[in-house]
């Protein structure tokens, strides 16, 4: 009750919309500032994106990647934390509409995040689900989970061979990460778990439209990600774009024609879109739907308005003119010059302009299979694996989830034992669902 | 794939439905014998039942007290694993029928479990949550939770402290552990978390319609039992029958005329009634919905079907006459004499009876503080609670699990922080539902 309401009225109001990197970072930026801050976000949690993938491949569970977004701002007195999904921003009256209330800013940071998109397809969403929320992960777990045990009574060997069959769209490092963790599960953690189907007959298929998988890398760090991929069993097709997803299966365009994969999980690690909430502000998107931004991070003609993370189109002074990537470091960086920003504001000073220091990439393959580019140094294998390993740890907020997460992953590493391999609610019959798709739902817990 | 199917065809089938203590202890123990077993569960997991309140009261995450049943039983050859859901038997037929298929059974161990009843009140059901599964845990937790978030904003002062109030119906060991971790959680993990409201105003009420909590103890252990609740700040109210639930809260009957709690969040510790599968077998039950089973733990007229567990009632030479209770322990050793009993039969020997050995009970009230009956030796406080969680850390089955509960509670122990404090999904605004009822369903994840 460190800072009851009323005491700080006459600060300015600072309302923040989003808990991830970006709305957390420049949060805590402000510890000290003369601000009231509001932090709205739907959800109760921060969550560790970068190993989302774990919680879905059941490498992890939920609490060991994400923290209450209270608890992590507890320290901080002039913080208030507001459990509301933020529907449209009213620039004019300065007034952020929310599903159950509106507040009023003097400052608002939008770090809404983006949200995944089947490129105009949301028909299918239901077959393809993608992968930003704890939700999404535990609906991924939850198919993959009842693939195997619908295949280890299966009679009908096609129809065991589909459910055996995992397809994963899109050769970025969600796909890559998902599809490494899926062949490694199958291969070693299940593989004594099942009677009548060997869990090792499992194929991965890993899709791209691109020429290539993990694009953002140089060809030679590629070339090592292929061979990785090959040795853990992992199938990647490349330069043929997904036209078609269905209850059974993809199917697959380019030169060489359609062809068709029969699969019974299909994971979407593809397209991602700027959250809704930008369209609201009637100000120019990208393609991506991600708010283009002035070079200081701020809403063109709207100083009081600052956009981060995700949600942000940031093209400015980068490498290629492309927009920089939806990674947790931009959004972190972006974070402090928007609070620096605002500080600046505040006193009167000017802005700065947001320049990005890249420190460095890593996509993880599987157990010590991983790539890295750090500057010009290029690394794979175990090395690049341990240092992904020991990033994501160190970057891990909450000392008790990064123990927790170490030992878990120490113990995974010796026994090849997933802890978290359950399937929530009750089984629903094969007959009765596409797939562990809708149905389920209403069987599942909270 | 140690037994492929086929091998092993000429062996007799024994069908195990229910992967609890009963039918895994049942199952393990015939590890050894000449039969093929096949394990039916509608979940994938066995749960520990004992701590599930802790995952409701977010304090420990489900994967802590749950354990895939495939791995339970990876090293045993003789056992298939089912994912599915026993529905009926047919006893003359020998056929266990289920959602998805049905088995044709040469020996049949029942172990479905109980289930919780609303005393004939199921429109109760939806404003008080019972503590049964996975799922029920995680929509107590959510309920929990999401009272505190609306407390925060709520700003009627009469909205606030229904929010503030919690009702938890049934003064059994069930109840009681939920009473005292609500309040522990209120005055300690949550205090640093809100800042508008004083989370040590809530208000824990534990509803008994008996004369007295815990009945099953000796009258001193009863006193030192209420001591200890007062001490956490958790009201008592004996002899008094919940008489109305709904969302505004619970109606009280008894001498002293109605009475109503105006609470938001209502939980249910009360009624529990064998499972439905039961009643499908058209013989004699009991009140609770539980088979009478033989001395020997067999179906009257059905030696190849035995009932143990919760789904059984044996009133066969009990101390007092009254039937042994649903508790982890009866389950254990029930397993063993049915398992031993199959053999028998299978040898063509005479089948023995059950005999229980109490083997002590104990029920925890918070931190280091917890009563103990063992034999004749009565325990309370530091002492009872240690040995209270000795003894549920050694039977958690697993190691890994083990661990990392131990470190869990030292952890929380320390530092009164709650790992699990989750709310999954969005938040729904308090506007368009009931509580978080029905209407957060769709929202929660799998």
């Amino acid at each position: 009750m460190s800072s009851a309401p009323g005491t700080a009225q006459d600060l300015p109001h600072v309302v923040v919309v989003g808990g991830g990197f970006g709305g957390l970072g420049f949060t805590r930026r402000l510890a000290r500032a003369p601000v009231r801050i509001t932090l709205v976000d739907r959800r109760n949690h921060h969550l560790f994106q970068p190993l989302l993938y774990q919680v879905a491949a059941a490498g992890l569970s939920p609490g060991e990647i994400a923290e209450p977004i209270r608890s992590i701002v507890a320290g901080q007195d002039n913080v208030q934390v507001r459990l509301d999904e933020a529907l449209s921003v009213d620039l004019p009256g300065r007034t952020l509409h929310m599903r159950d209330g509106s507040l009023r800013y003097d400052h608002l940071l939008l770090a809404a995040g983006a949200t995944h998109t089947w490129f105009g397809h949301d028909e299918w969403a239901p077959h393809a689900p993608g992968l930003k929320t704890l939700d999404d992960a535990l609906e991924m777990r939850q198919q993959i989970l009842l693939a195997y045990e619908r295949a280890e009574w299966a009679d009908d060997p096609e129809e065991r061979r589909r459910l055996l069959t995992f397809v994963v769209v899109g050769g970025g490092p969600t796909g890559v990460e998902l599809a490494g963790a899926l062949s490694e599960i199958a291969r070693h953690t299940l593989s004594r778990d099942f009677r009548r189907i060997d869990t090792a007959m499992t194929r991965v298929v890993l899709v791209e439209a691109g020429p290539t998988v993990l694009g953002a890398y140089p060809e030679r760090l590629r070339a090592h990600a292929l061979r990785q991929l090959a040795e853990i069993g992992v199938e990647v097709v490349t330069g043929r774009p997904v036209v078609g997803v269905d209850a059974e299966g993809v199917l697959l365009g380019g030169e060489g024609g359609t062809e068709r994969i029969a699969a019974r999980t299909v994971l979407w690690g593809a397209g991602v879109a700027g959250a809704p909430l930008g369209a609201s502000l009637g100000v120019p998107l990208d393609r991506a739907g991600r708010v283009l931004v002035e070079p200081d991070l701020s809403l063109p003609g709207h100083p009081e308005v600052q956009v981060i993370g995700d949600l942000a189109c940031f093209a400015h002074d980068t490498a290629d003119g492309r927009p920089l990537p939806g990674v947790a470091q931009v959004a972190m960086q972006m974070a402090v010059l928007a609070a620096d920003n605002l500080r600046a504001r505040l006193d009167g000073r000017p802005t700065a302009t947001f320049r990005y220091r890249d420190l460095g990439s890593m996509a993880t393959i599987g157990r010590s299979r991983a790539i890295a580019l750090i500057g010009r140094v290029q690394m794979h294998g175990t090395l690049a694996w341990m240092m992904w390993l020991t990033v994501h740890l160190v970057q891990l907020i909450g000392f008790r989830n990064r123990l927790a997460v170490l030992v878990q992953w120490a113990w995974s590493y010796l026994t090849w034992e997933r802890s978290s391999r359950l399937i929530r609610g009750e089984a629903t019959p094969p007959g009765l669902q596409d797939r562990g798709g809708p149905e389920l739902h209403e069987h599942l817990p909270r």
